[in-house]
């Protein structure tokens, strides 16, 4: 954690959340003598949803060897295209790197829009967590820093901006609950679905003002079916469509 | 040691040459659990003249801000196509590193024809080791890797190899003993004209050939001033330019 943060103070990163950590190792690395800035400054969430809730586009990081990956795979020397378009939309971006001994988990993957892979040996895929985190940070700073300058003249276009990943994390909220409520599948597949659910948002990529007209609607669904449940719909009126 | 070792592995190099280690933790790295199979190969040099001895290009790396170094400073991105063209001309290629604490010296400095900067943040700029070695060796397996199967090509130009770090040192050496026996400057100015003759090598980099020829010369210049304060010069014959 020091080292990852380390490599942050290095190529003028600030803003580092820790999901749920090893609390001792977490109160050394943040009081360790020459510890950077930032670590004071680090934030601390129980969830991943958490951390990366204000984020229009999650990145993650580590060995993909265990398993075909759902989301896309990009290789490092190839993401700096793909953040600057973010940058030039005016998104925000999250890495996400696991702990050293077992890499992000399945579910943690979930909420990650693309992943990205290291070109490294195949007699020796697995990077060190600091140096992992060093190589990313590198990549992202030489190579699409240029470009968040260039980005910059096209904030007018906030049309298109991205849904965060909050917002895309309620959506898939109500629409789990909707297809529980319409007894769409079983409450046992309830984990299941959630986690179908978020990659299926992810692969959509709605803009936040789609997202929001989706969430409208999925509200309404859901309201009406469980009404129906009480007693006869009554009749409809207005739009859901408007924006909240 | 062990995690610059880890990154070597990570990104494919293997040659790795310790130069006066300190002999406790270098004895723990090479055992460590897990240690690469490229430390069981490492080789020890007791100075940085036989580590470096039969390359052709020797990259130095470390914080430049204590003074203006005398070679040529390259951004890391920028460091790919310097590599390329080395490669595609037969050479051999060095980088060296530091100790943690204080670096390259001045002395190693004068074994390098270019140094590199890895741009980081003004308010943070020193990397730890391990993470500048993955940084660079990342940089040059992704970036320049291309071009070593390009160059390969273009080794029927042999003739412009150039000179091995050895063949200049020798060269520098001779070089040295001239002045010396010429009188040139005093005894006490010896290591600070050998410092400069070998920075003065590196700018012109002479080729493999010429390095030879320019020995030759210096060889015979030598052998005759020596000879000249024991008795007179005998006739010149032939030519010492030819090759050796």
């Amino acid at each position: 954690m020091g080292a990852a943060a380390r490599a942050m103070a290095n190529f003028g990163f600030s803003r580092l959340v820790a999901v749920t950590p090893h609390a001792p190792n977490w109160r050394d690395a943040r009081s360790a003598v020459g510890a950077p800035e930032l670590m004071e400054e680090a934030v601390e969430t129980a969830t991943l949803a958490e951390a990366v809730a204000d984020c229009t586009l999650v990145v993650g990081t580590g060995s993909l060897t265990y398993r075909k990956p759902e989301q896309p795979v990009v290789s490092l020397p190839d993401l700096a295209p793909l953040i600057q378009q973010e940058l030039a939309r005016g998104g925000r971006i999250a890495i996400v790197f696991g702990p050293e001994n077992h890499g992000l988990s399945r579910e943690d993957l979930s909420f990650c829009h693309l992943l990205i892979e290291i070109p490294t040996d195949t007699h020796q895929p697995s990077m060190n967590l600091g140096q992992a985190v060093a190589v990313c940070l590198y990549e992202v700073a030489t190579r699409a820093s240029l470009a968040a300058a260039d980005g910059a003249q096209h904030l007018n276009e906030r049309k298109h901006l991205a849904a965060s990943s909050a917002d895309l994390e309620l959506l898939g909220g109500v629409v789990a609950e909707t297809l529980l409520a319409a007894d769409y599948s079983p409450a046992v597949l309830r984990d299941a679905n959630r986690y179908e659910l978020r990659l299926l948002l992810l692969r959509l990529a709605p803009s936040a003002r789609d997202t929001r007209k989706i969430l409208g609607l999925f509200r309404r669904i859901l309201w009406r079916i469980k009404r129906n449940r009480q007693q006869p719909a009554p009749s409809r009126s207005g739009s859901d469509l408007k924006e909240e």
